[in-house]
């Protein structure tokens, strides 16, 4: 390789390492604050632990010398034997950020539920051998679909696809996130949203992404007109994708979304890498427009209909998208292109040469991709699930992995942060609002209120984890309303220690929550006793409960007091 | 053009569109958090509508066969016609990138305001037709402008100063945010500072914006001299520029600004852009000397005295020392590197040749690109206006737009937000101190207090955009103290649905204010009363007002009890 | 030099700015929320201050004519004079970049607690003279630690070790924050974590970083292979670091640790820079696993044994592993790749020549730059702690350096913060536990409560900064537990204005506490006239006292009521 080739092959993997950041930060923008620092801390992990499994064996799967007809390279130590010569020192770099950005598109799938021994071992096997073996199909010399012409330039198919259906296996053994479906009344299941922490950073995430995308795709063009032009797809295809997926989603839902338009614009950038040194800027427009599209179908059709939680779309995007991508060089791949970019397709597209042979070819490596990872990445799966366990455990996923997993303070440390556990709520009222805020259950009208009954104020501090057990007490006994306050508690935390940097928290700020009933009819005893049975554990913690007397209560849109103030019996859920 | 260059001039095109991560950043930290969402998307869509108008018109009408004696270029689909060539196809994504940074810079100047579709109108127009026009005078072969010798290397003019002042015209025709500018009782205006939510995301933009003005200054060379020539001084002039931006902000406020030197290195990487390849770098030290001051002074004059409200200061950034930056080429242009660098001026720097000639060609560019950009920009904000509508509604700003834009839960759904809608607050009370904190108004002194007068403590949950209504309301019966505090409440929304990818958000965390106040004197039924006339709307929501029983109550600093605490007659303003 | 390789090393330098905004955003991240602006504003100014420091003196000093034998290079403004030199311009261009990382790297360990201005002048001075001096020795033509054959590529030594030693002195001179380290009762030292408050802008910095050094290590390489090896290097080094810090704390601490990962991340950085070039991939592997682990040594033997405060482990990371990285070169240098490089060492590695010759000179080099950096940089701090003070006052620290060196509003305004001072909190109470919840001190059992004894509870708003003395006071009237809650208040600022962006801030909301306390059997007028004692400075602002009535209490966990559940026997420290 010239010079000049090699300094941009190489500062193209350096922008494709830098994807990395883009995905770190994306997929922390889209989960909750409470998993910051594990969804960072795996988004590290994969690149390194996948840079250890491909120095030990996936290199070699992937560039060595191929043997089994195309099937997997000789594994060898390329990195240490040949380190001195520049292309294969460069190539391994290359393929490496590569193999690292695979890895990583399963984290957003998985996030918030997944236990991190776990996702350890699979970035670790991922980048050992489950995509070396196929990359080396695609990429590696000798490779028998890259001998049989199937194009995928920058990793639509190899890359996207195979992270997007792993992402979609591992969502599927996982399952959702708790609270993410739940039972209504009805029998039919509701699906909740559970917006991420930080649209800044997810934004920030997207922009590094598309950035660094330029080196994905660009990295590895070996003359300046391929290079231009692939530039140029990569440009207009994210760009058309985002407008429609912002068109099609204001259309639909009467406002144009936001986090949804971030994945639009990836999903363009997803679609256009097979074939961007292959098709004209023309087809990139028209693949935009399909994916802008496609990847709001999918994530709808995924969460709304097949129930499966992708916290950040990554299955939409990479998956879907991977494929369509992958699919659109059978359409539109362009002779004079293919010469340029010096590719060996198959055939031209079908749309600009009528003929077939290409698109047979891609669709014949994409099940071939797809069988390859659902037979590896499920097995993988069902090892650690079996060996290892998948999935943290209720009361981890509740706390907060970044303390459950790491022991650390919240990562956000000098922030209050609103946990409200909508995975409690939403499981165990399906028909309800959450917390619900201020409405009593006390009988006595306005102007006797205070003469003819008593109204007391009852007050429980306790663990924000126990809220939903104490609103379900307290339903039983006739109380359906409350305030509920976050507030911050300040005390030694027995048993496990927590680290900060080595140093060992004796002190930590415990968010606790504040739930203030009014209580009239009921017996202010019944509510202690209901409140103490449902939050004892026997742990430090449990929490107290405070008794206050209130002279009176006035609902302001109806002008109701006392008793009636409490009545919400127009709204079907109660609200203030 | 040469390969190596080639691959540079794309490499450094990329580093510009880096730039669009980093003004997203930038004006997502210096505006609100209930703006955040909002001002990302119109970050991305700028960006990515603009290439839409880019493809379909604008590359033709910039890059095109000049026509009309170098006004404009004739439109043509080169992006298809041309995609093999290499040069052909890298121009386009190079001016198509810089053609985005124009656009994206209005958008902070007009944030927090602006309506959703407005900004999508504006973004495609400017992209269009307006800004390729202006830059064929500059940099298009035969544009009339280029072809007098005028120099503006990367676009202090073309770019920055044609942005600013559409930025400049945008945030006339919109007026400032609420609350931004108010009447005091003297009659005069009262100028309030309205903080941004996030210091470290602008810092984090700046920090970007200058590591991809190495591209952006740098991507059009064409030989080592020159490049390195300019690397140097798009270091030195921001770095000088930042300096005296700090110091002269030390020393005229006592301190150093930290969010105004921020803009200081910006400033100085703007001013910088038109002379970067043929200016010395001791012309560079001066440029950015000057453009550190010059921006504090127009920040400061717009706001404090012309009452022209630029949240981000894009105007005095981009504007005022896009202008200084391209006089400054006609003072500072040195014969040698203009020879090095290839560029036709028409003479060298007044300074350098005691040659007027170059300055008086850059100031008629300086004229005629800002009457084209005034004329064309106020007739687009105009008609925008008219059939669209510019501005959102009062509610609309004071929700915050990502809610009524977008119809989403909050860009930090996990954090509590302090929003104390200080529009209304500084609107409604010129002189006052926005929420006043535990004050009360009862007329019994220390030791009797308990036996001659009941004192009472009312509590009133309500919607926050209802605070000052509440607050003038209760000043009318004598209540000039309360304390405020922010809760979370959680109910369903009502009426339009909101979205969360996809998922229609049937809870959502709703902020709502807490009224703490005591009276004594006042009547409670009075209290009650007056609140709810004052808050009721008839819809859901409009929240409880709870009475509690208080038995005394001391002033720290005076010792003064009962009603002798609530006085606070040396405070013109109540306090704590 | 080649067009090719000058446009990559103009490239790499500018990827070494953007790291930059890596240290910026890494430290701001592991710092608090209150000092957030302040250090991205130190971030900045090294650079920008040391800019002006390197053009006045720093880079002729370090590029000029050698003299004295190696020592200092003669000063001259080749910057001027020689502008058009693309040589001379560009290696000005890189070593500022270098110059300014050095400088940067200090921020970190001395952040939260170092006056501004004392900060400007430090930067000033280590660019003018300092650290240009001693890479003269080691990069500088004529250089004698160069002409020796000292290896040191890209800075381990001259960079990482110089600012970290820098950084070092910087924490020994200035102390521990306030709280870090703290006297029990047993008369030991007892270390407090301070966690920083944002882990994604420290995970954000750190993936910057990595990214940016791929320019910093490989800029200066001038051939294809050389250029590939360092990639290589430059990513197995952190990678496997990562892991071992990774592994290292899991298995030490029971769990993986986030924050110190990121640190093993860069460690390996620092330690593979020395000899980047010259060390195989095998070696970079070695020296990974070292550094990694030798990072959470140095970073628990400073902060648990020596009790020296570096906030963000910058000691760890760049002292200690740029140590490690300049001996590995002695260990580990491959007399091949030192050809292919076209270095000059002494000699190949001990460990694959059997030559101690290399090994000896790393080890001079060492301790010859350890001793003048020691040596100047004590004798600047020391002068500059007697001329301009070196340490914020107490009351500043406590306030938060945003506010009070800067006069701003909150880096994140629109945000709850959670400054529970824990300076003082730790401070004053080194058995304790910060603040205690919800525990009263009552003498009245359950049933008989409400009849025999009058329970009240007494709520006291107050300043943040006070909220330990009245702990303490209240403790001496026997009342050791208390609710703490954060509130907001808002009022005029009085004294000193405060400015965000030119804007006078009239109004600021201020961070309150509410301390809620439940007494029984201490008469209540004891505890307002204790409190009232603690709190009282005569300023506008020592808050205010109420008094209510409280019926009843029970503590869940035991269910005593009333006085018992006031008791908390059998923890020597009070929770709920």
């Amino acid at each position: 390789m010239d010079d000049i080739w090699l300094i941009w092959f190489l500062i193209g993997a350096a922008f494709v390492f830098f994807m990395q950041a883009g995905f770190a930060m994306l997929e922390a923008g889209l989960t909750r604050a409470k998993n910051t620092a594990n969804i960072l801390m795996k988004n590290l992990m994969d690149f390194c632990l996948g840079t250890v499994g491909f120095l030990l064996l996936g290199a070699g799967l992937l560039l060595g010398e191929d043997t089994l007809f195309g099937l997997i390279g000789i594994p060898n130590f390329d990195w240490i034997t040949n380190f001195t010569d520049p292309e294969v020192c460069s190539k391994f770099f290359f393929n490496l950020v590569f193999c690292a950005t695979a890895a990583t598109i399963v984290s957003g799938a998985v996030a918030e539920r997944t236990k991190f021994s776990a996702y350890c071992i699979y970035s670790f096997v991922i980048s050992l051998v489950v995509y070396p073996i196929e990359a080396h199909w695609v990429w590696g010399e000798g490779g028998w679909l890259l001998s049989m012409g199937f194009q995928d330039f920058a990793g639509s198919a190899a890359i996207h696809m195979a992270g997007g259906v792993t992402a979609l296996i591992g969502a599927i053994f996982l399952g959702p996130r708790l609270g993410k479906y739940t039972r209504g009344k009805d029998g039919k299941v509701k699906v909740n949203a559970i917006p991420g922490h930080s649209l800044a950073f997810a934004a920030l995430g997207a922009f590094i992404l598309w950035f660094g995308w330029y080196g994905f795709n660009g990295a590895a063009a070996t003359n300046a007109s391929s290079l231009a032009a692939i530039f140029v797809n990569t440009t207009v295809a994210p760009a058309v994708a985002a407008c429609a997926t912002m068109f099609y989603t204001w259309i639909k839902n009467g406002k144009p979304d936001v986090s949804m338009t971030l994945n639009g614009a990836l999903a363009g950038l997803v679609a256009v890498t097979a074939g961007c040194a292959v098709v004209p800027a023309w087809a990139a427009v028209i693949i935009g427009l399909v994916a802008g599209v496609l990847v709001v179908v999918v994530v709808e059709v995924l969460d709304q209909k097949l129930h499966i939680d992708d916290p950040v779309g990554a299955v939409g995007v990479h998956f879907a998208n991977g494929l369509w991508g992958t699919i659109a060089v059978g359409l539109f791949a362009d002779p004079e292109l293919i010469e340029i970019s010096g590719q060996s397709l198959a055939s031209g597209g079908l749309f600009l040469t009528g003929n077939f042979t290409q698109l047979g070819i891609q669709l014949l490596g994409i099940v071939c991709i797809l069988a390859w990872m659902v037979a590896t990445m499920s097995l993988t799966f069902f090892l650690i699930k079996k060996f290892n366990g998948l999935r943290c455990s209720r009361e981890e996923e509740i706390e907060g992995l970044d303390k459950t997993e790491h022991g650390m303070p919240p990562a956000y440390a000098d922030f209050l942060t609103v946990s409200v556990n909508n995975e409690i709520l939403a499981a165990d009222e399906p028909e309800g609002t959450g917390v619900e805020v201020i409405d009593m259950t006390s009988p006595v009208p306005l102007k006797t209120a205070s003469k003819t009954a008593k109204m007391t104020k009852v007050v429980i501090v306790t663990r924000q984890s126990q809220l939903e057990t104490l609103k379900s007490a307290l339903e039983t006994i006739g109380i359906s309303g409350m305030t509920v306050t976050q507030v911050l508690g300040c005390g030694v935390q027995k048993g496990k220690p927590e680290y900060y940097r080595g140093v060992k928290m004796e002190m930590s700020l415990l968010p606790k929550v504040k739930v203030e009933v009014v209580v009239s009819k009921v017996p202010v005893e019944q509510v202690i006793d209901t409140a103490r049975k449902a939050l004892y554990t026997g742990h430090i913690g449990d929490g107290k409960i405070f008794v206050y007397d209130i002279e009176d209560v006035v609902k302001i849109r109806t002008g109701a007091r006392g008793y009636d103030a409490l009545q919400d019996e127009e709204d079907p859920v109660k609200t203030i």
